[in-house]
């Protein structure tokens, strides 16, 4: 059995969850209530200058467990995988002036009129192997986020943590890793011994939560469900990847109209105390 | 390379594509546009009639390619489990009076406040050991579903079709198979590998295909693509089925509001172009 946790030292949240804050009412909110980490997204850290985000988090003494996020890589066209090249040595410079060690990489879907799920895995890849060393320069590591199969098409045509790992392992694993995301693979009944395969080439470079809520609103992408208000036993999922090893931040990332209509530090301190009493 | 199709001779119509028609205009439409089968649903059925409808099938010289569909044998409850094995029984007698070997199982999903994928797997497992028997004498055959990962705690808790063999081989090949549904494996890298498995073994008991369009609607259920507008390669797949030495009937079974707002007559002429098309 998994140890409950008793406190938040793990705890990070990701800007996501509450993007109603901006990000000086975020860095406040997570010093009033004892959140020690923040998982930060590009654009609104771009709005608020690079920079100044480092500044404003380093000064709060807040840990930046990861930025969301680098990919887009199936492109087939030569002029969009070049763009999308440039724009991802730009998230990985990004990261390094915040202070993370952790890229995660949405690898994108199909390209418009293709069928070739391989062939995009494929061209991930190759562009893997131009982004992984240029990362490591920078002390960044590329966590390849598994994505649920229903987004197979039009956002990420890596849908389980065996196939992310496939594509991981083509590079050594402090250049590239996995995020393990409870949302995209609790229904994998192969994930656990991914996660211990993942753990054991140290390759789990970011562990995430969220809960799987029913019925799914149209666009499947908003309707991640609160910590405990779904069909995911976040302990049980805690308990794989610490018996792989990892004993890393554990970040809640939900994407939810509902809780994006409430107050964002309320929404926070009830993340947190879900965080606490369920994973 | 999988030859194309030159004719309709393997083509089955799924009863729920064309859901705006009724029975008799159903048969009606199959024999003037030269369609030999139909994939059948219970209630539309039992509406009817059930002998009424095997009649008016078997007057018309239509096969009853399958009857979908049973399952939902996840429930807990002593009660409700009861409930679910007499209605799975009912469903054999309908499969078996309408003249089709087939009945698929759409298993069910998690039941209320429940979290355990593997304890709902292993209830499915218990109920097939109850049904798979009562089935065989009276000629059917159960086809495990696997269902897209997107209804694994609302509709079916058997996600991949690896998971639907696991199930199906602790029984008779011909009393447990699958049904392969490009709909819902499209996405996994493993799936044409278990097809090979299923085929093997003479496990593959029905073949669907619908095609995998975005953005999905609220709820999932009727966003099913026409053949040739999505993301799927259904040669290939068709390919995968024959090669695994599946010679059998081809069924469409789209769940699509946008067709169903349209003449029926129209979509089935339509649903049998495309599926020479592209099938």
């Amino acid at each position: 059995m998994t140890e409950p946790l008793t406190d938040l030292s793990r705890f990070s949240i990701n800007q996501m969850t509450v993007k109603q804050l901006t990000l000086p009412e975020l860095v406040s909110a997570c010093v009033d209530l004892g959140v020690p980490g923040v998982g930060l997204w590009r654009e609104p850290v771009q709005q608020y200058g690079v920079e100044a985000a480092a500044k404003l988090v380093r000064d709060a003494g807040l840990t930046v467990t990861t930025l969301c996020r680098g990919g887009f890589l199936t492109a087939i066209d030569p002029v969009e995988r070049a763009e999308a090249l440039g724009d991802n040595h730009a998230a990985i410079d990004e990261a390094a002036t915040l202070g993370t060690d952790t890229l995660v990489l949405v690898c994108g879907g199909l390209p418009a009129g293709s069928k070739d799920l391989h062939g995009a895995r494929e061209r991930i890849a190759d562009a893997l192997a131009v982004l992984a060393p240029y990362a490591a320069e920078r002390g960044v590591r590329l966590a390849i986020e598994a994505l649920h199969p229903m987004y197979a098409s039009d956002r990420c045509v890596v849908s389980t943590l065996g196939q992310a790992l496939d594509l991981a392992e083509r590079f050594p694993a402090e250049q590239v890793g996995v995020t393990v995301d409870t949302y995209h693979i609790w229904w994998d009944d192969q994930a656990a011994a991914q996660i211990a395969r993942a753990g054991a080439a140290g390759r789990i470079h970011s562990f995430q939560l969220a809960d799987w809520t029913t019925p799914l609103p149209e666009g499947v992408l908003n309707g991640r469900g609160q910590i405990g208000d779904g069909a995911i036993d976040m302990r049980e999922w805690r308990g794989y990847v610490e018996a792989a090893g990892y004993t890393g931040p554990i970040e809640v990332e939900l994407f939810n109209d509902g809780l994006w209509a409430r107050d964002g530090k309320e929404v926070l301190a009830e993340t947190a105390e879900r965080f606490v009493r369920y994973a």
